[in-house]
């Protein structure tokens, strides 16, 4: 049942994408090579549970939770480029400044990002005053306050000992913002009520230190060829990470605690959450 | 009078621009390094004035005329990067990279769109539908279709031989787009009628081809002092200009007859278009 789910969701994704209005020209190929790239869809699936979670149609936001994976992909491209983590492979393809030269790279994300509000602002959907909510979510979610700034604390970070609560603030930035405004998009824009709102953030905040304990966890323990990068490098940059900190044991207490923790979030629920709750397993349990 | 207008809206602009709320972290500071870093306003200017000419109170619309300025100024960071155009000075100051570093500068821009964005959506404003009309129509004017798609197509172009429609192209979507959006933004904002946002769209057109033409010309004829940047840098870099296409006696010509169709795009208004009449006189007639 969770993976058809899942599925259902991704099918969604996946059409919606193909179908908006990629032209031949240069900067759309870059931005539409990224975006295909796969990956999992985290952000906009988070989106679309939400808004079932809390009763609401998926198909009626689809749009603005798509917006959600062009600002993570944008974060990718420009986070891949030589000034930043100087990485050549995103998911066992090439990134795209290698394909397209960091210029177009640049401007690709650039793209993205002022894409994604196009979108959000979307007349189809019809609630200006939830939409206009939304917006201003998102933009916080994503920038100074967030996931921008968050990268700015990793980069300023970098071959420094970080603690704890210097690394948990980064990843609330980084990753943690974007995925809690996925959720909490969702359930605004089908109309749930601010209790449920509340309920989906505390969820997703959750989810999303689980999300980051867990990928350093496979940084160590993964394997290669699944994960589509090479395990340990995050180790061999010298980057402290939950693993580092709080050895492997520690590390998966933390993962646990924070499952859990999403898990209590969605008592108001009914079943209509029995997918996030899955979703907090399956990250829990993936392998890249 | 002109003078005084535009004072008072560059005051607006400025104490709005410092009283956000910049912190002493790092990409905060950054931010606001390129914000301050003078420049001529003509975006929120634009905008501002719109909002008078249709009868509005430019002081309800002040935040989102300020988000032009950030994505404006987000652009010149961007092209400003040694992947770009590599530029070591910006209006006489050395540019975001040079003092931050490549990675923050491309995140300072990066969040400076992103806070435009925060900013267009702020609830303050009290007019949802309106707002949302704007956000859709100022992501199209800066995004793939607009001003990075300009900016694209300048990547590709350099080095080639451009003919006068396509160097036209790429300025409308480079400068064209989040010109014109401006002054929509103002006249949207402020309650114009259809007819005016039309009229102030056209007058808005012709201004940005005026205002490039004027700086190709200005990089022949101009001092460098008075630019802030080495003139001749242009024609140095092999650039096609309208100076280059035309001659300056023939950009010259073409300069007057933009003015021309901004002045006759005024017509619908009453003396409340005044300062706006004055702007296109003064791009004529600038030095810097």
């Amino acid at each position: 049942m969770f993976k058809e789910t899942f599925q259902r969701y991704i099918s969604m994704i996946e059409q919606f994408l193909a179908q908006l209005p990629w032209d031949k020209e240069l900067l759309n190929q870059s931005m539409y090579y990224s975006l295909i790239g796969g990956g999992k869809r985290i952000r906009p699936v988070l989106a679309l549970a939400s808004a079932e979670a809390v009763g609401g149609d998926p198909q009626a936001i689809l749009s603005a939770a798509v917006s959600l994976e062009l600002i993570h992909t944008y974060s990718l491209i420009h986070d891949d480029l030589p000034a930043m983590d100087n990485d050549d492979y995103r998911r066992g393809r090439l990134s795209n400044h290698k394909v397209y030269g960091e210029a177009n790279a640049i401007l690709a994300g650039d793209a993205l990002l002022t894409y994604a509000f196009e979108l959000l602002a979307d007349p189809a959907v019809g609630q200006p005053e939830k939409q206009l909510r939304i917006i201003r979510e998102v933009a916080i979610a994503a920038g100074k306050d967030g996931m921008v700034g968050g990268q700015v604390a990793d980069v300023a970070g970098e071959g420094k000992t970080l603690n704890l609560s210097e690394i948990e603030a980064i990843h609330k930035g980084k990753t943690g913002a974007l995925l809690t405004v996925s959720a909490r998009l969702g359930g605004i824009l089908a109309g749930g009520t601010e209790l449920q709102i509340k309920a989906l953030s505390d969820y997703a905040q959750a989810l999303g230190l689980a999300f980051q304990i867990k990928d350093d966890i496979l940084d160590v323990v993964g394997n290669s060829e699944i994960l589509g990068k090479p395990a340990g490098s995050d180790l061999r940059q010298g980057k402290a990470t939950y693993v580092s900190l709080l050895g492997l044991e520690g590390a998966e207490q933390q993962l646990k605690a924070q499952i859990q923790k999403a898990q209590s979030a969605l008592e108001p629920f009914n079943e209509d959450a029995t997918f996030l709750s899955e979703l907090a397993y399956f990250i829990e349990q993936r392998q890249h």
